[in-house]
């Protein structure tokens, strides 16, 4: 088995797409998936549209170790994600047993009707298991490897605190960071042949513009430690070798 | 013709999938595109690879009337966007004449070396029409339907400004946002019959979970003013029929 486990991500959601929204679960699952040694490979932001999330979930699922969703999964009409999946996996959408008496029994607690909308949020793809949501109970869910959660922010983040001890997870992706006090292009020849030498390192250069001048940070990321310290020291000696600014 | 027009964007980059960097130009993009009546319908964020950058450009070329890229068009070995999209389109990536005269004026007028890493932002694949940078010279392009740009935000969002007027747009999606107290739960059931009986319509609930307790926002879309009002009066009467919190 291989030590690189890789994964893909879907935000399904015409509010993100028009801009109302302003995703903040693509930089949480990228973290969390950087910290744990899974590579997340690709994102695709998907419309409430149910061949859009039937083709995003078969395209990725194959691809990829893991498929983390997020969105479409409240009671009201436009949260179609569990058709979509069960759909993409060939599998009926019913009311999971479990899942409707762990709601019922919330709402009966706080005095609030278990009606029709709040029982859609039981709906999952037959053979689906539960990721638990410690937030507001209704539960996402796994089914294959593709793992169901909402798009709430602080909901999807309970949700995946408890799916990611459930992840196979690879080898680290080590990395260094060294900053730069040039912008690319005084160091984009020599930080080229630094990666050249060094091919068992991924070597990133981000520019940032700042107060009218470029400044630039130099990322190095390896899985070994060795190979990391070996390009670091020569991205730091390329760097020091520059004319101060 | 259609007075719908459609749009795709390809967010490059590595940092992006890493959590490194947390994106900004995705919800710049889609407010921008919402404005002046283009729908944003997919987003994909694609690493630093070249195949993975070709295939989604031509994936989303041939389905949507635009296609917006963001990163990957620095000086540095992993800036690999204008090759991958010359190759997507099967032209040459060459120096542009154009564009080495105009980065080399810049680079000559501020007694910065015009070397060849910063050579590299002058190719494009053959027959792109440059999009200006303002910022930083460096310029974008356009190749039929797919618009290359920067990544860092303050230069994509200038770049999209000189885009921006060249783009045929569409009628503009109108919107009317209804607040509730309410969580999805209540208002889920009636909230869907609004819909069915306003079919041109598109009704979004958007919850959000504060101070322990859930509230929404009824977000109404529509072609025309007409359907609009029609729809959000329905929603609003909704609203006001539901027991005060």
């Amino acid at each position: 088995m291989s030590d690189i486990v890789t994964a893909a991500m879907i935000v399904i959601g015409d509010e993100i797409l028009s801009g109302r929204t302003k995703d903040r679960n693509i930089g949480h699952l990228a973290d969390i998936m950087t910290a744990i040694g899974v590579d997340v490979k690709e994102v695709r932001v998907v419309p409430d549209e149910e061949d859009e999330i039937v083709a995003a979930i078969n395209a990725l699922r194959v691809r990829y170790d893991y498929v983390f969703t997020t969105g479409g999964i409240g009671p009201t009409h436009d949260d179609i994600t569990a058709d979509s999946v069960a759909k993409a996996f060939g599998v009926p959408c019913e009311y999971d047993a479990k899942a409707v008496t762990l709601l019922g029994e919330s709402y009966a607690k706080r005095g609030i009707e278990f009606n029709e909308a709040r029982k859609r949020m039981a709906r999952m793809p037959v053979g689906a298991e539960h990721i638990d949501n410690p937030v507001s109970i209704a539960p996402g869910f796994r089914i294959g490897n593709v793992h169901v959660m909402a798009g709430v922010p602080s909901i999807f983040q309970a949700m995946l605190d408890n799916v990611v001890p459930t992840l196979r997870t690879g080898t680290k992706l080590l990395s260094a960071t060294v900053p730069c006090p040039h912008g690319e292009g005084i160091i984009g020849g020599p930080l080229a042949e630094i990666q050249t030498a060094h091919p068992d390192t991924i070597i990133g250069s981000y520019p940032k513009y700042l107060d009218g001048g470029f400044h630039t940070e130099l990322v190095i990321r390896a899985r070994t430690k060795e190979a990391l310290d070996a390009a670091r020291q020569a991205v730091e000696a390329m760097v020091a070798s520059l004319p101060a600014k």
